[in-house]
């Protein structure tokens, strides 16, 4: 096969491929990424392929969407290594902008969407879903996509985007794709190489305590019950530090009034190893 | 002149319009109205049509820029006498949403746009320039078009527009259009319906002012001494009540430190005679 992908760095160059790729009327999607691919990624890609003509991968590490005390310096990163996994996995354009590129000076403008935000990691982390909402939205701009992909792992930003693009009735569909896993079960994420050998260990608690949650849920258990067993199982981990443990409605993400039957919900985890903060989430409804 | 101008009321058939206008090649250009046209919004139709091929006016009378204690209800609207004068003046689709078309639900998504909005209308209407990023932006997505014009009597309304755009690297190039004026100098603007005659009359301070400022800055009078004797100007109107008169650089809107011969600067008026506030400026240079 031949590697035809091209690495571009700079919003004018891109803006002459996506011109003439609307000429020709190609279907365009947009994998945005902040590098360090995994199978995560890559199924994105695959998504991608299905239903897209030209595939435009981002790898860019937003300074927005990172909180002061975060890990924006040290976030991994090694785009020759992205570099083949991305021309492999059959992208065609790999933007790679600076940060200089994306903010010359200093962006005077936010985008914040309401409610979507409040809980989970909106509470967790002050800004983040400004941070993203807009590089999202300037990647749109950039960009012009039919279709943008986005792994469920982060559903609470699936969630504030497709509020976003109906909001603003950007022309793009959003396309939510699933968790990819270690075999072990561990939610792929470039921070699991954060992850200390025993903290890597004692981290499967997440996904193992999401299966168990599915079988309370068939045993009809309540929910306040679910997380309280929940809360309890990942505290037995003695390198686990829970940020959050929720059960909300899904996809507005709020509070769980009354327990009927099919509706759905998020069962959503953020818990520190060490340094490391890692999130997981069941998706599936109330039986 | 055969009239073929189509009035377009939902967004989806907005769409089908605008991506038979890309598929064709065609230069669309937006001119966002909020409607009772006037011979100022004509001339951005006139600057469209040297422009572009498809011609889009935006009619929408926007809630989310007005203030509760603002004129959102009474504000003027007469969309026979519009469509009219639209496609007598060249424009090809009339967009007219009703609001529950654009804001189906109530928003969730907001955009601001710091530094530019703090002064001048920023200063006097909170959320204002919010709600002009957000519709606009909104509007844009649905046109998705090349050029955008705008009028100068809105000289904030340009900035912030201009500074959102850049920031998010919208695809779009915003047109700033030279104010209309009556021919006794009067600039153009639907709320001038509001005035009665004698509020007319005495309103003329406003370009009267602007003109005598632009003889005392060839003159080399000071600008803090020109904004004495424009507050004094105006003040000598019964029927005037200053809202703000200020004189800031330009296109930032920040004070103007030291004075600089060429230094580009906008002479900013708001002032409310009776009910109704009015807006006048001057873009001109340190002397």
């Amino acid at each position: 096969m031949i590697q035809t992908m091209q690495q571009i760095a700079t919003i004018a160059k891109m803006r002459t491929h996506i011109n003439e790729a609307r000429r020709q009327g190609k279907r365009i999607g947009i994998v945005p990424t902040m590098g360090f691919l995994h199978e995560g990624h890559l199924s994105l890609v695959k998504a991608a392929r299905e239903k897209c003509d030209l595939i435009v991968m981002s790898i860019f590490v937003n300074p927005l969407q990172f909180g002061p005390n975060e890990d924006f310096e040290r976030y991994p990163r090694n785009i020759e290594r992205d570099r083949e996994m991305a021309a492999s996995a059959g992208v065609d354009l790999l933007f790679t902008p600076e940060v200089s590129e994306m903010y010359p000076k200093p962006i005077l403008t936010n985008i914040s969407v309401a409610n979507v935000t409040a809980p989970l990691c909106g509470a967790s982390r002050p800004g983040h879903f400004d941070g993203v909402a807009t590089v999202v939205t300037k990647l749109f701009q950039i960009v012009q996509p039919d279709y943008a992909f986005f792994g469920q792992k982060d559903a609470q930003q699936v969630a504030v985007i497709t509020q976003m693009v109906h909001d603003l009735s950007m022309p793009v569909q959003i396309v939510p794709c699933p968790i990819i896993r270690e075999a072990d079960g561990l939610a792929m994420s470039s921070r699991n190489v954060y992850l200390s050998q025993e903290e890597r260990t004692q981290a499967l608690v997440l996904s193992q305590s999401l299966k168990l949650a599915e079988t309370w849920l068939d045993e009809g258990i309540a929910l306040v019950e679910i997380k309280d067993r929940l809360i309890q199982k990942i505290t037995e981990m003695p390198l686990a530090s829970i940020d959050y443990v929720e059960i909300l409605r899904f996809p507005n993400l709020e509070p769980v009034e009354q327990e009927v039957a099919g509706q759905a919900i998020i069962i959503a985890l953020a818990v520190k190893f060490g340094k490391t903060r890692l999130i997981d989430n069941l998706i599936t409804e109330i039986r």
